[in-house]
């Protein structure tokens, strides 16, 4: 192990943030000798991990998420604890996330000494976005945070992928005005641990109120879960930080409840696993586009099947065959 | 080509349903054989195909897909078209789709001599079942099918999978009545060509006037897509069938658009590039699992990663290594 990574491993274990901002950078990039690196590091940090709790947050643009981490997070380090922020941004290339930068999104986190807020990785491919994000998680928990929050950022596929990084995925909703738009698939409602209605407060303590009674009796018709959990549904103000100790309370008694019955170590592993599987997957096709798209091979290919003239099966079995 | 395939593919080209569909069979085949007649069955219909138009379907449970499709298919024929309809289902392990049995599903269709309904394929990983679903389409248009129909079943992640192989992405939606739960994701309503209010019959008249013109008010919003076309929002009766020719003039006027502008061309170009580059990803991880799981070198591996003694980056930098 080289000197560099020596001092960041010290720096990442002595909870230094300028230390484990930079652990993060060198996760992130793309550089081979960054990437042997990043996977010295990553094995040297392995035994200080799997300490935090896992906390995914999503909702549609506008629900107000990086407004309720800012309160919820903070809420969290007045209780003693150490919050790191992640944001999962696939970029997707029909619709954009926000254009603020998250410094700027969580203005008293970042200034709160006790967290850790990373601005959200540059524009990339989803799968690669979810393991480095996955890494960050791992940095942060060798850095000694207690609670890693995993934000969506943007609109598309990234809910999915956080969820199945995360110990427990909280969905933020509205209440009234709009709804088809705000409007969640079916699938992602039922992937969550809890759903809680932002923004109920001023002329919106109603409308809460009646939200809160309708998306309890639809979560009361969802297929029961394996975990044995009910869905807490609950309102929360983030502007006026109400509501916090209430969501908080939740996530302990869940918390307590999967450590107890095993599920939280079984899911972790599945996760680990589905994990390896997808990084393996794409360091077999990089490999193989290095492989062969030097010479042109997979060029002439690509132009046969798009004038079709060649079928994509026996394009791929003629590639392989060599 | 041995006597089976050349069988098969005299079917196909004499617009045999019969052959139609056990060529469709073999093509779902997981059998290495089958694989590789599927292959020349494949190749072998390649220049009778893309002369169909691929229209997918989708929409929350519950919204009407079959009703509409049954409906939809039988206003079609009687124009003279010749109409397929696939289905693609993830099978979802969280949410189970349609129990019914597509042939139950659409009574009409399924006994009208010009259609053909294909019942789903059974459960399996999305990635290939897309894959099937975009062989089957092939195999249709050179059974001479004007129109192929794909209609997501289930609720999960099949919507992208198959606008990506699809002409024209049609989005089905109810008026009214517990809105937050037929919530169909934004990205989703930003993908679709037409959106269409179903079940605007009956006592329901009212609210699908109302929904129709929130729904295009919230269309107008979205941002402008690269084809130029300004996604029209309609009610239909599927029961009644009601809105069926004004739904198909607006998939008429489309067609000429993206045949004139050459935006057709290009999109199932890249279309069938994204198609072959998941292919050979599938292709290249299958073949990889078959080299090493045999000799129990990932069991192990897998071990490690499991009970936290490997890091995924050096257990993948091992494996490759070799």
């Amino acid at each position: 192990m080289d000197d560099s990574i020596n001092y960041l491993l010290r720096g990442v274990q002595q909870e230094d943030r300028i230390a484990l901002s930079r652990a993060i950078t060198l996760v992130e990039s793309k550089h081979p000798s960054h990437q042997k690196q990043a996977e010295e590091l990553l094995e040297a940090i392995l035994p200080k991990t799997g300490n935090s709790f896992r906390l995914g947050i999503t909702g549609v643009p506008g629900v107000g998420k990086s407004t309720f981490i800012d309160a919820f997070g903070s809420y969290l380090t007045a209780l003693g604890k150490k919050v790191a922020v992640l944001s999962i941004d696939p970029s997707s290339t029909r619709t954009k996330g926000s254009i603020l930068g998250d410094k700027t999104r969580m203005e008293r986190l970042s200034r709160n000494p006790s967290a850790f807020v990373r601005p959200s990785p540059s524009a990339n491919q989803l799968g690669g976005v979810a393991q480095k994000t996955r890494e960050s998680i791992l940095l942060c928990e060798a850095a000694g945070y207690d609670v890693v929050i995993v934000e969506t950022v943007g609109v598309g596929q990234s809910e999915t992928a956080v969820h199945d990084m995360v110990d427990f995925f909280l969905l933020l909703m509205l209440s009234g005005g709009g709804d088809e738009l705000q409007g969640i698939k079916r699938g992602i409602m039922e992937m969550a641990d809890m759903i809680l209605i932002n923004k109920v407060d001023g002329e919106n303590m109603k409308a809460g109120a009646r939200a809160k009674k309708e998306y309890k009796r639809a979560v009361h018709l969802f297929p029961e879960n394996e975990k044995g959990w009910n869905i807490p549904v609950e309102t929360v103000s983030s502007t006026e930080s109400r509501g916090l100790s209430t969501c908080w309370n939740h996530m302990t008694v869940y918390l307590e409840k999967v450590q107890g019955n095993g599920y939280l170590e079984k899911s972790r592993s599945e996760q680990t696993l589905a994990w390896f599987r997808e990084a393996l997957r794409q360091k077999l096709e990089q490999d193989f586009y290095e492989k062969y798209g030097a010479n042109g091979e997979i060029n002439r290919i690509i132009d046969a099947i798009r004038n079709g003239s060649l079928s994509i099966r026996s394009a791929i079995s003629n590639l392989l065959k060599e």
